[in-house]
């Protein structure tokens, strides 16, 4: 993957001016960083003195995208504590950690209209929300309830891996907040009084006052969010750092309750789940899209960033972004869809196994999938499925081009293939990498098995097909004699006479499996005719370009090209006859017709190459 | 499109199974029915005695893909009044017709905490959200101040536009809600005190009590919701209802107060934006994805239906669905990306040509694109862009998978195409409907003029930006003498004595710009020899196979294949050499090596046109 960062401008010594040729977005986000840095209302959060030492002329922006590209500009690398905004990744840990049971049966997800210090609890005494401190420290007081000693380093730990670098803490901040928190400590021995946390209450406390104050940059918050956007994988390391289960839920109480007194509005102007700190922070997740991360001390009265607010309203309204406000057509996740006539792998078959794969090529159904997956996707692909008269004996999705796969998605396509297997269809994933997410999240819910088959290659998958559909209809040439010469297309037209004298020329030869028989860039010096066995015609990059059985020829370019343009590799043990190119000129000398008659049999050959080349381009452009 | 529908079982008289091969949803749903339909806790509203005739065994669930798709069990087309599930489009309807700003100033967008008939105001005395009963009569009341009398007519209207047919009112409902609405008028009244509606109170309640009046099936709202879900495009009829922008705005309403007082824990566990009526009505909306209603009348002590509430749980819950859990990888969205050398027109060149275009191949960028763009999907083709050394002369960017573009990805391309214009580039947009949504969220963007050219085919656009490159660098051959036969690659190798003999066989031919030459089918019995001019090879179905000028050859297939397989026509006036086969044949018996050598020479050919669509096809795999 490709990760590269863009430092816009200098608006301090911190940063270098590291790219000269910015995007669409590099120039909004310095257009925003200049709008808003003579902003100087607002003030420094005074409540422990350490606060008060904020540089104000300070203003970072980073936007990380969910492919780890990150944009940043102003004083994206200055430190500073994290505060409330730790509130939204430990409410995410807690859940992956406890299960959301606890954690819900614990800790309120509504709203509770007062300020985020406040008091009061609801009607049940649980905390209205984890974004207010109460709910906050009922938050850590969970995860002290299953790590004990361990619970800040879990917590450093995880917000370590949101941000994609080891964090550290302020001590300094550490000590004025627990010297401070009064008002902390009452609301803890409260908590303390309704059972929502165990008895150390100090150690929830001091756990809660040092996961405050983290340092971060601008720059970690973006990242942190792009996170949370990108399902709970850390989109620079690759890590899942929570669930995506745990990021809906924790994304759910940012939208409801992140921003204070201030969520309706919000939600409706911005329509970012967002978290704010009174160090200066803001943090903002558009989900599939998006993390943004502000860094401006001066706050506003409920305790907001200003600058921050400035950035994240300007980027919503400017490019209309709002979480609600997705669009999509789930059809263009089908990129192809066709049958083993029209997709045939680039096996070459017999005349005999043409035929029957051309009489059942309806047997085999192939759907090329792109893009992230979800329910609603797969549902479609579905409908397509049934809406055929006649289900296909073997189904082939490719997902090469699929990033993700939802649990919707998955189960969907779960019930898709168990009702194939159920008809005794055969269903087969090629283009997953074992190490995928989809191919994870595939592998949660579809049962493998004799009938569920992995190919990491298509064309691999459907040859594989195609291999059972000849062999259910009878067609393999169980026949071990050697493939007459006769039979070859290269040589169709000439008599027998002519054959016989031709393979009086030619040379047996033998290879054994995995041997190299052609190698690419030597002279073309030679004509192979498979008598038994199989080979493969690759590209150095390890692309198939055609494999060929017995009765088959290779290397006949040599006809028209002085050089080999690719590698052929014995894929079993081989026999072959092998003519060179000044026998065959030797041969033509005694036979007037025959220079020509391989000429049209070269071009008839090619011709029908080049019928499946360009069905192939027509299935994959879509029209 | 294929809108089809699946009506999976028959809980009652109203409804035929009309589909015996179900999908995955359509199963779920039929369960989701079979479990909930024994449900018989809650009652019917009772505050009018309309309500109270509804059938409390009546249950119905429809569900509706933005693909068009309509699932639907049991009930689903009972008619019942739509009641507060109104509020959501009709202000959806002010926000278009009045402009949001008037709106916002009259309406907040807070939840109230309060019951939804609450009389209670903010501080400055606006209904605290559209959701509310004092919000909604607002609603209604901003619109008659711009519509007057034709005030319900013009709510019904939208209400049927999302439907996607004609609804009605329920006379005798709103003949009760009219005469029993003693809370609404006094809000009404109240709201006049505040000027926030005009003086025609009892005009404003009419049509307030009208609206809640509409008669709608759970079908009805399924598609209601999914225009929603659809960016305020109607799936069924594909009529643009709402703006996006709208759409996204009354998701927000719904999402923070659409469930009453309950809507944090909605958006926690459903997390998809819903309204319900006390008609025993649910609608929810799963942007981008799916649009959902049911129907029950037995209602909870909040007001919203039970076995509603438990369809949408279980949606949810069992597919993982959730409005903030969206993932995406945005580099899935380019399909392809090549410049002119490797991804060529069909338009065959004379080798000077090819020359230039090989060395100059850089100077055209082709990227394919693929999906609904979004700003992170541009924003990812921008840094594609600014990764590059050097920009494109031309870049053609091809939207024919395309099927929405959101503002944001427009106002991101548009940006990329003035810089690219700003260094004397050309842009060229190819595959967009002009008709399609797409394209007109792109024009009002990009600026039509010299620069900005707009092709229906790629396939074109590549060819025009292939001559415009040939153009530059002087390749034109501007000789109008005929072609030489002597150049032709299809007789290489022959010398200048044989080459005038065959001219002496041939027979002068010219055709008329738009004339066929060829048509597929008929007995291939000549070659054409272009002396001048420009033909193209094409299918039935108008898809172009080739375009060959001057100095090349067609129909030179007959050499191998007795008919012919695709029509030839002239692009302008055209001058041919025809051979026809039998003096070939007879030429061959003066000339040995002949036959040799023009099979040769054709085999080359197709070698030729076999790597240009190998070389396609590996494009399109994206491998």
């Amino acid at each position: 993957m490709n990760k590269t960062a863009t430092a816009l401008a200098n608006s301090g010594p911190l940063i270098t001016k590291a790219d000269s040729t910015p995007t669409p977005v590099a120039r909004f986000l310095n257009k925003c960083h200049t709008d808003y840095v003579a902003e100087n209302s607002g003030a420094l959060a005074s409540y422990i003195p350490e606060l008060t030492k904020a540089n104000p002329a300070h203003f970072g922006i980073s936007l990380a995208t969910i492919d780890g590209h990150v944009y940043e500009i102003g004083n994206s690398d200055v430190s500073f504590t994290i505060q409330s905004i730790s509130k939204a990744f430990v409410f995410a840990l807690a859940l992956d950690l406890l299960g959301s049971e606890r954690v819900e049966a614990a800790i309120g997800v509504e709203p509770s209209g007062d300020a985020f210090n406040s008091i009061r609890l609801t009607a049940d005494n649980r905390p209205f929300n984890p974004m207010v401190n109460a709910g906050a420290i009922a938050c850590t007081g969970l995860i002290y309830s299953a790590e004990g000693d361990r619970t800040f380093a879990c917590i450093l730990d995880a917000l370590s891996r949101f941000a994609g670098r080891n964090l550290d803490v302020d001590e300094s901040v550490f000590s004025s907040e627990r010297a401070t928190g009064d008002r902390n400590r009452a609301i803890a021995w409260l908590l303390r009084n309704y059972s929502v946390i165990g008895s150390e209450v100090d150690e929830v406390l001091n756990a809660y006052f040092r996961q405050c104050s983290v340092l971060v940059t601008a720059r970690d918050l973006a990242i942190m969010a792009a996170t949370l956007a990108n399902r709970g994988i850390n989109p620079m390391t690759d890590v899942q750092v929570v669930t995506p289960t745990a990021v809906a839920r924790t994304l759910s109480v940012m939208t409801s309750s992140g921003m204070y007194d201030y969520a309706g509005e919000w939600t409706y102007r911005v329509g970012m789940p967002a978290k704010s700190g009174v160090g200066g922070g803001i943090v903002a997740a558009l989900p599939s899209q998006l993390g943004l991360g502000t860094y401006s001390p001066l706050l506003d009265s409920h305790g907001n960033s200003v600058r921050g607010l400035k950035v994240c309203e300007a980027l919503s309204s400017h490019f209309d972004l709002h979480v609600l406000a997705r669009g999509g057509d789930v059809r263009t996740c089908v990129v192809a869809d066709y049958d083993a006539g029209a997709g045939a792998s680039r096996r070459s078959r017999p005349p005999s196994e043409q035929k029957i794969l051309e009489k059942y090529r309806q047997d085999v159904r192939i759907i090329e999938l792109v893009g992230a997956l979800t329910f609603a996707s797969i549902d479609y692909v579905s409908r397509r499925l049934s809406n055929e008269g006649q289900r296909p004996r073997i189904l082939i999705v490719d997902f090469h081009r699929v990033p993700g796969v939802t649990k919707a998605a998955a189960r969907l396509l779960a019930e898709v293939l168990d009702e194939l297997r159920a008809e005794d269809g055969i269903a087969i994933l090629s283009g997953l990498q074992q190490s995928s997410t989809a191919c994870k999240s595939i592998n949660e819910w579809i049962s493998a098995g004799p009938s569920t088959k992995y190919f990491t290659l298509l064309d691999e998958a459907i040859e594989w097909a195609e291999d059972q559909i000849v062999y259910r209809y009878g067609g393999y040439n169980l026949n071990k004699t050697p493939a007459p010469l006769g039979e070859q297309a290269l040589l169709a037209g000439l008599t027998a006479d002519e054959i016989d004298q031709l393979a009086g020329l030619a040379t047996k030869r033998s290879y054994l499996t995995g041997q190299r028989i052609i190698a690419s860039g030597e002279a073309a010096s030679a004509i192979h005719f498979i008598q038994s066995g199989m080979v493969s015609v690759k590209l150095a990059s390890g692309v198939r370009l055609a494999t060929l059985v017995q009765g088959m020829v290779f290397g006949e370019m040599a006809l028209i090209e002085p050089r080999r343009t690719a590698d052929v590799w014995a894929d079993t043990n081989v026999q072959c006859l092998e003519l060179p190119l000044e026998k065959f000129a030797l041969f033509r000398e005694s036979c007037p017709r025959f220079g020509e008659t391989i000429m049209r049999n070269l071009a008839t050959l090619l011709s029908k190459r080049l019928i499946w080349a360009n069905t192939k381009v027509d299935l994959l452009s879509g029209y």
